[in-house]
């Protein structure tokens, strides 16, 4: 069994090399060239013209590879629901990016909207299975915390919500975004096979190899970007797979680098409302190093590195409170 | 017992972090700003002033962490002699790069007796033990291949000059064989886990957590190189890891990717020789595709993923033999 998920990730791995040349070709065709943000840094601005929308390049393999080997469909429907409306959601909003031709996509509003109701049927599905319910483990104590029902229903919600657009704000240099969900996701390959959720580890592991294979295009100069499509399909299969795990309390370990992004942001905005001035250089994080003077691959390679060590601790997390 | 590896992975990484700055200002200072191979790529030559030497904070790191995390010392000496005697080979080797001032430093003969030597200590204590012995695993037959002892001798000096140089010439791109090494080095902490034998698992730990420490400073672009010192260094690892688990004949698929680099030179030689004709337009690999227009830290980057799926390969070949 615990082989399966190393199966589902040379899979996702494969499609995602022999698929990739061809997208990419049809991303640039389909004129998806990304209207960087203008107010990012300046070195960003030549990457005009890379397509985006690669997201789909992860999605469409890792929904296949975690098909192909799981053994049985059972939780896997939910989390490709979420994984796959989440991506939508994006799709969207990137193909209104290029019909529009600015850095603006879907309206803020309407964005929340569809990832909560994406969102509710994983929840639901959550809340039915009594082996799952709306009670959440809690780290190190090892004990499960009850919640009523409509508490939890809100507070997965807001997981799903925070994971995806905290993945979302952490994709900003190239190879980033999908090196660090590589290192999550082998983080919950581990916890998943420790639960002895196979379905779960299976997807987790296609989610690796996805994400490893986009790296192959999307390691710097990138050729392709994920855009929405794709941050906010890997944050909500994040999101997603806690819930499923019952590990929504171990995200701020596993996830610290997305944490840590989201919340430089948030910090950055109340600080500048409250007193006019910043605290970083610039948010997210990436970005205020990359002003200090970081090359733009080191502070992808360091903020990856920090991931790897945040998927590492949250597991070490993980075995500490339930073996 | 498996966590012991993610224990040494986390010590020599948090080890390497913390040395890093300190010895960078030192190698700095002791001006072994690397004489860049004057027949190289053009875009290279700007890395003159960068210093080498960087593999003492790799190996120190990684032998503190194997001592302190190793519940038993019994293979533990024998792993880290070979380690350190081929590092100590290289720092020889890149002091005198400095103090010559070229790119040249041990005449290949003496770096060549030094390796033989130290391998020497290694091969003899492996034929010693009766568990391990002059036989060899054949991968996917799982039956073991008796050798005259003699023979064994031989092969296994040929292991390790072949691990030590094929990952020296690897070692030529920001980022690249710290990258590649940390995916080789946990699929043998897989591999030694799955064995049992956990003081060589906590070595492999070690050694993915140095390097992947090491990456934090030696990403594109490098402050740092781990020279000779850290390259046959980690090759030697490589090679004794494979001779302590009679693993060597999975090496061809494990260290695929150094194989083909040092392939890559065997035969631009042989051809330039026998025709006149050059197969690659540079030789190691990594700067024929440089070469080809691949920026520096893609091809880095694709190589490193080309490392993770031989190590996958290889861990799986592995498990068929024996599962």
């Amino acid at each position: 069994m615990w082989l399966l998920p190393v199966y589902s990730a040379l899979v996702a791995f494969v499609l995602v090399l022999a698929a990739g040349p061809v997208v990419i070709r049809f991303l640039v065709r389909l004129g998806t060239g990304q209207n960087v943000r203008d107010d990012g840094p300046q070195t960003h601005l030549k990457k005009a013209g890379t397509p985006s929308m690669g997201g789909i390049m992860i999605l469409i393999p890792l929904a296949l590879a975690a098909i192909i080997v799981s053994p049985t469909k059972e939780i896997l429907p939910y989390m490709l629901f979420v994984t796959l409306g989440f991506g939508l959601v994006g799709l969207v909003d990137d193909f209104l990016k290029v019909v529009r031709g600015r850095s603006l996509g879907l309206r803020a509003r309407d964005k929340l909207l569809g990832q909560i109701l994406v969102g509710a049927v994983a929840i639901l599905f959550v809340l039915s299975r009594p082996d799952l319910g709306s009670s959440v483990f809690v780290p190190l104590a090892g004990t499960r915390l009850s919640l009523p029902k409509w508490l939890y229903f809100v507070f997965a919600e807001l997981v799903l919500i925070a994971t995806s657009n905290a993945v979302n704000l952490t994709d900003g240099l190239d190879g980033l975004a999908a090196g660090s969900m590589t290192a999550t996701a082998i983080s919950y390959v581990a916890i998943t096979a420790l639960l002895g959720s196979w379905e779960l580890a299976v997807f987790a592991g296609a989610l690796a190899g996805a994400c490893l294979g986009f790296s192959w295009f999307n390691a710097p100069p990138a050729q392709v970007f994920m855009g929405d499509t794709g941050s906010l399909a890997l944050g909500g299969a994040l999101g997603t797979m806690a819930l499923l795990t019952k590990t929504e309390l171990f995200l701020p370990i596993l996830g610290g680098l997305y944490l840590v992004e989201a919340l430089s942001v948030i910090l950055q905005v109340i600080s500048f409302q409250l007193t006019g001035k910043r605290i970083f250089r610039m948010s997210p994080l990436h970005h205020h190093f990359e002003l200090a003077g970081w090359a733009e691959p080191k502070v992808a390679a360091r903020f990856t590195l920090a991931s790897v060590l945040c998927g590492v601790l949250g597991l070490l997390a993980f075995v500490y409170t339930f073996f």
